[in-house]
């Protein structure tokens, strides 16, 4: 690990995205599994692999910057698969929510950072977490699912909000665990940072934006 | 289906196909969650979605020729399924002989049959079963694991023959199911077929092939 906080920040940052996008491949190969045609399990298929392309890239950048993607993202290891162990879907549609709603959080939560980090870096991740396009085939199905048996919005708006509350709570444990990341957010990196009515202020953006996706899918946050 | 003899044997040749590599890259995920480090990981997950891709190339032939996916495949879930359910690999090791030697047979075997179809069919085979650059991990992972562990050498060779029954009872019930493929095969289709002294040489071919791979492993086929 290099001595410059900044570097480090970034390598770790890299690290848990990259570790992010190898267990969402996985996580969504084990949703095609549970697909109830050909049809779903190819489109999730397509998604498992969409991920594994970010994954990729991310391990690139890393060569790049003269770290191994398994060294970087060693450190991750044991919390996203806790957040994933605590959070396994029951079933597919607990999986297509789980892959829009989760990705979603992430998404929007590696966004704001990236106003952090140089340029490259940030075109980097704007890109891994960019619109693949298959959110709108989660949105369908959950919404039809919903239609052919409405019981199931109950059922998927606890799930729903079950996400975020683990999501939240593991993002915190690794800014707590990681200083490096922990600095960058805190400007510690030279570039800015968030005091804590900003930090406040960016829970509250993607607190809406889950709101927003939960009723994309006809679901109460 | 169409009434053509040959183009019913095409849709079927690129159904068995397309349900080939998506079961193919279902059975990689599974691997890839049994890998002992992110690195071997993340090189079956290149390996998962490499088959992936290829089963989107059929799919989008299948769409030009005005079939969906879902109804070529059909056919081909049971006898598939039956091949992954009697060869699930106990361990890492198992799943990485199955993905060379399984793999192989299947890509000896369709590229033999690829001599009876017209060029453009031809050349899409040829191309699913192209070299993806996969072989030398394998190879390598497993001749190292019999350096640490030459006990291992014997439990392989016994499942890689296994792989080569099961393969071939699997070809036979698909080939005796599915009359336009039997046809093709014997010459229905109006490009030549083989006659029952090229069958046998074709099989005498495929196990040569086999052999090989086998040796390239370490292993007595």
């Amino acid at each position: 690990m290099p001595d410059d906080p900044y570097a480090a920040a970034v390598i770790d940052l890299l690290g848990v995205l990259a570790y992010g996008e190898l267990s969402a491949f996985e996580r969504l190969c084990a949703d095609a599994a549970l697909a109830p045609t050909l049809d779903d399990k190819a489109e999730v298929a397509a998604m498992a692999c969409a991920e594994f392309g970010h994954f990729q890239q991310l391990r690139e950048k890393l060569i790049d910057l003269g770290v191994s993607a398994d060294d970087a993202m060693r450190p991750f290891v044991a919390p996203l698969d806790a957040f994933h162990a605590s959070t396994a879907p029951a079933d597919w549609l607990e999986g297509l929510v789980k892959a829009y709603v989760g990705d979603g959080i992430a998404a929007d939560f590696y966004r704001e950072i990236s106003v952090l980090l140089d340029d490259e870096t940030r075109a980097l991740v704007l890109e891994v977490f960019g619109d693949t396009g298959h959110a709108a085939f989660v949105v369908s199905k959950v919404r039809s699912s919903i239609e052919a048996d409405p019981r199931v919005a109950g059922r998927l708006a606890l799930w729903g909000r079950r996400l975020m509350g683990e999501a939240l709570s593991q993002a915190q444990r690794v800014a707590a665990e990681r200083d490096a990341l922990a600095a960058l957010l805190a400007g510690g990196g030279g570039n800015g940072g968030m005091d804590l009515v900003e930090l406040g202020r960016m829970f509250t953006r993607i607190t809406e934006q889950h709101t927003k996706r939960m009723a994309a899918l006809g679901l109460a946050a």
